[in-house]
């Protein structure tokens, strides 16, 4: 089997054979092959038991037929070496039981070793490089400061950072501190990933959508920028996705990276604009039209792919991760849908 | 003492001696009085005495010197009479009992007539006109088609809205029949309140920002535009408030209404550009930022006035409701720093 390089093509705006296709969450609970999984162990043991997490990892490259691998993993998993206590209560997500809300808190940040921290990962990662050759790609990721700084400050989803915000405006200073913190830590985590054999890197900035963008130039921006610079003269394609940041574009663009990600908010033509058509563009189908028929699921990869005008650079994604209930075959068909419209 | 018609004339882009404010959520959990009378019923009985709900919009009139008061309601009033069985559950927010979910349930949503599914309303208006005479204008509102049709659909809150979504795609006839509905119920709502003495109407769609343009344009915007159009004659200003929805505005502003509303999320100025000078534009103050000190309120006030440019027809507002634990001291510095520093 001829390994598959339209994803990595494509991050560097090479011309490629058919549209590469990749699914945030894709290895996830829509899948029964990962259910199975799920029922034997809890969700950080999947994580840690690196034979584990790349038995998940390669799930959907057998089912949907995906251009690219992205390792099983949470962007989490950073905290525990950090000395943020963590538990992934039942039916509520993450619980953090230390929030960090005072400078004092921010020093008791550790900035972690990540080979010590997180040697599963590497190990996972090597697995896959191996069990890959002949295959797809390898995506290794992780939560952008941001992200990972609004989960250590709320302790938790948050609908509205009211403590993380509120920790910019009262005490820049603190929060800083932290962003400096977190965007080393970042920088190692995803360094190691890289070393361990990750051929491409994705920093996830999910909750970024809640800033204005003079907050986001001012407060973390320069944090983003910092990851992405660090890891410039790494040789793999950095990612850049940053959800629900339609404003934010320009900024985004310019804090970084090779390629950045965008949700379904916006319709790609215009965001590729926005972003510059010197960097690639990654999504943008919106996860719950996965719920329509395949008829409306074609007509919407048709819309997309025309935005997308045949420009070098197009990684096709959904905006956001995949729906747990999502129907198994609507997504194999949407990926058949993306590789038949977009064949040269 | 005089009529305070700042709000108004700002509504109609009329010069103003000082740009207008008021706060969405303005009569909340964050103000002591309120808290007093909360504790004395429940919810939905607030709503329903027009004696209560009158008292609850005066107190951030007395409080804050905003220059509007909205009248103290809940956009999910109407369900009652519409058949749909609807709870204020302790700690969860609204949950429906019997979600609408196909073209049957869709048939069995009762087209309301507002005066005698919601006479509260009507009466705690008439006592507030009475009751601000000589003080600021009263404005009415209600739910966009959109946000009240998520609510029906999902039957709570929802991050994803997979299940309206989903009604989109798969049974566009019975979205479609929905709307039709909605947007009939919300225009004989919004009438029933200008007749008993609402001096503007704002219809809220709060969660408008899960969709792209595309589906907006297709799904949503021929029923917002129906109920617009519907109170084009009515002689009061129309406000059309679409949250998260930065990249809708155009889509929105083509809708219709006289003020647009905007959230945090985009500068003002960008914003107004995209929606067009033929519009007021209301917002766009973060209310987390409300937690900051009060220089650094002042200072993003002062942001948001440059960014209006002394151009008639700038409501100031924020751009989501305010925080329950945000410091009253706080709301009214944001008031008194609008009107200082916008003052002729």
């Amino acid at each position: 089997m001829a390994f598959n390089d339209r994803f990595l093509r494509a991050c560097r705006r090479e011309p490629v054979d058919a549209t590469p296709v990749w699914l945030m969450r894709q290895a996830g609970r829509y899948m029964k092959e990962y259910r199975d999984i799920r029922a034997k162990y809890d969700f950080l043991t999947m994580c840690k038991k690196p034979e584990v997490a790349a038995e998940i990892t390669l799930q959907p490259i057998d089912a949907l037929d995906v251009d690219a691998a992205i390792l099983f993993a949470d962007i989490l998993l950073p905290f525990e070496g950090m000395g943020i206590d963590l538990e992934f209560a039942k039916g509520e997500g993450p619980v953090i039981h230390n929030p960090v809300r005072s400078m004092a808190d921010v020093a008791n940040v550790r900035v972690i070793d990540a080979e010590e921290a997180t040697p599963y990962v590497a190990e996972a990662i090597k697995i896959l490089r191996r069990e890959l050759e002949n295959r797809v790609p390898l995506i290794g990721f992780s939560g952008a400061p941001f992200t990972l700084a609004s989960y250590v400050i709320e302790g938790s989803g948050s609908r509205d950072y009211r403590y993380a915000k509120a920790m910019m405006y009262e005490a820049p200073q603190a929060w800083h501190a932290l962003m400096e913190k977190l965007a080393e830590i970042v920088t190692r985590y995803l360094k190691m990933q890289i070393a361990a054999g990750a051929q491409a890197v994705q920093m996830f900035d999910s909750w970024v959508g809640a800033l204005n963008p003079n907050d986001y130039r001012e407060f973390v921006m320069p944090y983003s920028k910092l990851v992405m610079d660090n890891l410039a003269d790494e040789g793999v394609p950095r990612i850049h996705f940053a959800n629900n940041a339609s404003t934010l574009l320009e900024l985004v663009s310019e804090a970084g990276g090779d390629v950045v990600g965008i949700d379904w908010r916006i319709n790609l033509d215009e965001a590729w604009r926005r972003i510059g058509y010197d960097k690639a563009i990654q999504g943008n189908f919106d996860p719950i039209a996965l719920f329509g028929p395949v008829e409306s699921i074609e007509a919407r990869v048709k819309d997309i792919l025309d935005r997308a005008d045949d420009r070098p650079g197009h990684i096709f994604n959904l905006g956001h991760g995949i729906h747990k209930e999502t129907p198994v075959e609507h997504a194999k068909a949407l990926v058949d849908a993306v590789h038949k419209l977009s064949k040269k």
